[in-house]
């Protein structure tokens, strides 16, 4: 072995050194992903996330993946000649277009499963319909009714953690039923956040489609590593945050004040960004603590 | 309290008093319900089976349901504008039609998973991906390859019967992976029997858009409430039984020589067949046993 | 099958469905039976309590007998040239009394288990010594010592629950001792009421000779299906409630305080009334609530 | 503390250091002692049998008691005004008889139940009835039928071992039933060995009314303290032992024959006779081994 | 058997009888033993503690062992030509010695797990290093740094209770670490006392070399077999009380405040006093209570 | 982040990522790591091996180490004035040496536990006395009584799979006790090896002074990465390996054909030679497979 060849071989070793503190402070604890966006339709990407997912579990994590769908509904929608429409930024829902939401949810569900039974890890697909872990209610946008889009008022957690306890990696599509057991489509942030906080877990991924958190959108510079509660509230009071950002940054601050000690909202287009941010020093995303 | 009162009172009260025996007999036993067809596409029936099934479930039994969803599945083909194609009975799978396939599929399970929920019931909806529960290869049609159709090699059961410890109700969609993870369709029927098999059921009842089996399609006297393999076998081989039976019977001759004690066909059409198969003396239906 | 046997058979179907909700209610819940009377004395009674008890067990409750002797005994001390003598309506019980009165009631003890382990159930039938389960002291009547009689102040329901969770059918005779281990006869009702309360019982059914109560004993359109215990304290005070009824009357007050959720009176002469009153609409006891 | 105290002291430490390798010899193994004669009727016996087995139980020990009551049984038929009866030793046993046996043994097994719960120790008293212990068919004695008089076909050690693990010390009744459920008197002796074989118990104790065994009955210098299967089987041929030794001995060799370690015949007349026998190099009474 | 024979062996019945109330005093109950002095020096006295110790472990006791050394260290610390260095009867532990010391005790604590495993019974010795039992700080001797002598802040008792669980008899050196990793000798008596009240343990035994504690030290007939703790804080404000005596009736005033029910001085110099005081009603050492 | 950054970044994700399946592989596995040599006298090369162990455990698997002490022991023995002294490469060890082995070996152990505990993980130093985990008999050394040194006639695994149940590392010293409970010393890679075995270990990697084998230990290029026991025996019969070497690999050979899996001689003089070894593709070490 020549001196670049053992140099190559100790950084491997420091790389694993680097983890060990990490790993031990996640042992046993359960990790919430939001995963959608671009990190969805590519498919290094989407290999790169579901590998490091596993990897989390295989570790001695519990990892649990709540994930969304938009862009897929809005392709069916259209094969199947009808129009998406959104009011606020919310997908006007009729009755035939939930049929359609629910249909495509639980189709990339599955395809989830598979890429993660791909690594052989045991993968248990679930909507929150099953096991009635997510009860709503309607959700009006300013006061119109748009529709079976829904807002959760309960998690019953008993199939995740069964699940868990079985070692079951849960996939959550955001699904729920209302008292009258009617079903609504979820806002898949909202969905991970709620799961998240009844779940007591440790952390939150948010995988989005951008690099974090801005002072100034405008100036690369700013990136954000780490901000507390209140200097989040502080900046969307400055109204420097992007509009896109503004709810993702709510549900950051409701998940850390409903007891999650890590919300991380993570550039998903990177590759292998969740074990970087979870088993690294470099902070590559944008925490919010309290 | 008059006479007739008195009477009628008494009755029910022999009802249950008739329904104890059997009661005692599956008591924790695996009972694997085999769920389509009319019985599917009538409110009224899906109403009085699921009814049934989660009654199985609260006084102790293990009740699974496989489904199917062939009628759903046609409806959305022709929606999408594209043509369903059968060879042999089988459905001609490619690509596209898998994909449409599956999201019917799993839409029909989150449907009685709702239904289930109704009841007061934990009902969990997975597909045959989920926890690598089916692997299949590739099925031909008389040398032919039609597509993704698929026959199960293997059933892992530990998904289903995690759920069964955790008191949930478990309800299988007929999808399953094969080796190289891609997704196939599975003839319910065969999935019902490979699940009952895995699980060594008590029993297996398949809910049917037919009475049960007649001696001679023909002759209503001729029905048949119980008959042995060896009888079952004399039978396909008079060539009495009608095409669409033959499968059937043969699932049901798999099954009782894999093991499952008690495999019935029922009449899926008419209100409560599963109670009254069960808990009465009343043979409703079409039994094959060893 | 004729339409008339096929409403037969559905009215039989309506019968298990309507029981469904109340399997729900009770699953996994005890249920404290107190057993005397008539239906202790006659053969076809007895057999349907049993039937009814043990039905109880095999759909997932957990019942607890409590059984009475009175009759059986007197009959013993007569054969025995002795002469049972009761004050206030207690039997007056000196040593040699007690002696009898412990053989009669453990001999029917048996006599219930041997009839319970006919019905395929496991039975356990133990006294009150056993396993300390009732402490008892002296009980006067009226400020007068009449011997072995006593009321309990304490009860350890160890074993009682260790024979539950071993999934046996406890029996339990209403015999108890005091601090120095000297053993005592007690009011069969008494004892099934402080059962009841110590196990957190849902439910306590008193198998009486009588329908119910009456607001009016003499008017038999003034039957009380349901009242709560106000309303039974005023009966109580109307003077209406004839003199036998007071004391189960005032049993099942206490048990109502003291945390069991239903206590009702059934008319044991009835078949299957136990079946009837837990599995039905009709209110065919007079229920306390509170 | 002066020399004769000092060596007072010492000779205690001794005794207790000298029980030592029995303690652990016998530490959570199951003990069943055979209890009747003359230690039943003496009051100071009584107590220091039951403080014995109490000891046993304290220091880890599983022990099981089995016991008679003929005297007893005998004094209630005449005081009913009947005749006991008895053909080859064996009691006649007609029905009214049999309801006596069973009255006075339970109440022979609710006594010890006293004594044991007056030591500290919680005690189970149940009959072969209860949970199914004892299977029986009828006994014939000598080709004739003498009424229920039953010998043991199967033993279902489920509640006694049930009641071991809750931490109770099971007293048992020999009473069982056959397969149509009547109830039938089992030989104590024979009760005792069938359970020590079914229990696989590590010691069978027989407390009798004489020291032990002798080779000649007539020359008290013949005390035999040990004895293989073979020696007892040429003993019984050589004509020697009497008759009322003989059945007993046969019970030894059947319980060594059937996997019990350690059969002895102790003399229940000695005060402390078991804990001697177990915690003390004495061998105070004659033991069969294989 | 003559009847200065019966005597005997009725004197030993006697014995074993009179402990039996105390076996189920402390059944399944923590027992700290603080093991050292001369009973260490002397092979017979070894002998005598450790079969005490095993029994208490073969009836059902948990015993746990601490144990000193001091007189095997300063007789390496020769042999290595060093010289003991003592301030206020605290060694002066400087690194060099530090390495001796811990060498020496850990050579005593393998020497009882010997003797623990010849009597049958599983033993693990471990030092407070051992799964982090015992975290130290640096003592000072009236201010002054005498090196690695350490007192303890925290005792994890994890390991203790698993290898109690696990069923080993934990025997333990008195050497712990600080915050930084650092090893440091502890007094052992202080170890004891520490152990017992974190494992909240029902006695604590110390072995000392003298017979007890007396109000007057020059007065034989003061010994002192029972003294609550305000009577000890008297004793110790008289004057009374020897120089060597303070510290170790101080730990016992500690430990009975610490929640151990039961605090004894013993003569360790009296063979099997572990014993005779335990389960003999001789108080034969000096116990505080609260 | 600037591209090599970003580069940097990805090499660490590409580390993490292909230790990936070695983690699935060896999960809940036990790997028995023999430590000594060159390894355990540099403080970095000490660091990196416990750092190494630490991160095992944490990430699943189940570490146990078996370690040696030569040079230690020889360093004492010289600092007692004694003269170290060897036959055939094994100490002579009278009772005075053993007393010195014996300390010093558990003063190893217990500077190991420090080590680990440093880590934040839970070690436990045990020796193979406690528990009596080794059970040796004296070695010859051609015939010849050498004094204490043992050679392993059996191994109770109990302590050490509880120890491991219940979370802890253990760190065992290479000392048994024969069947009279006389100590030991024993080879440390027997000692590994009898570990290894008995505990049906997934891997035994023994940390050497060596690179790993060589067909020709003068030719560097000769280095042997991977060789079945087959190709192993051959090379011995060559007579190509050292000296030293061959009873290294007699155990390597011992080990495989006792059932251990994957057995490796490492360079334990590369700074995480264990992680390399586990972790990456890189073959830094010799193993023998079956």
């Amino acid at each position: 072995m020549n001196d670049e060849e053992m140099k190559m071989i100790q950084d491997k070793a420091s790389v694993l050194v680097e983890a060990l503190p990490y790993i031990r402070e996640f042992n046993r604890k359960v990790i919430v992903v939001k995963y959608g966006g671009s990190a969805m339709s590519d498919k290094n990407l989407e290999e790169s996330v579901i590998k490091d997912v596993t990897l989390l579990k295989l570790v001695g994590f519990k990892p649990v993946i709540v994930h969304g769908g938009g862009k897929e509904i809005s392709r069916w929608i259209e094969k199947l000649g009808m129009k998406p429409c959104f009011v606020n930024g919310l997908r006007v829902t009729d009755k035939d277009t939930m049929e359609i939401v629910e249909m495509v949810l639980n189709k990339v569900n599955k395809d989830l499963v598979t890429l993660v039974e791909e690594q052989g890890i045991k993968g248990c697909g679930i909507s929150g319909k099953d096991g009635g872990v997510f009860t709503v209610r309607k959700k009006l946008s300013e006061g119109k009714d748009i529709g079976f889009v829904g807002e959760i008022t309960e998690v019953d957690t008993t199939l995740i953690e069964n699940l868990l306890d079985d070692d079951f990696l849960p996939i959550i599509s955001p699904i729920g039923m209302d008292q009258d057991y009617r079903t609504y489509n979820i806002n898949a942030d909202d969905a991970a956040c709620a799961v998240a906080k009844a779940m007591k877990a440790e952390k939150l991924a948010f995988l989005s489609d951008i690099k974090g958190i801005y002072k100034d959108i405008n100036d690369p510079d700013s990136f954000i590593s780490r901000m507390s509660v209140r200097e989040a509230n502080e900046l969307m009071d400055s109204g420097f945050v992007g509009g896109g950002m503004l709810p993702k940054l709510n549900s950051c601050i409701d998940a850390v004040m409903g007891g999650v000690n890590n919300v991380t909202i993570l550039d998903g287009r990177m590759i292998h960004c969740l074990l970087l941010e979870i088993f690294t020093d470099h902070g590559i995303g944008s925490a919010i603590y309290k």
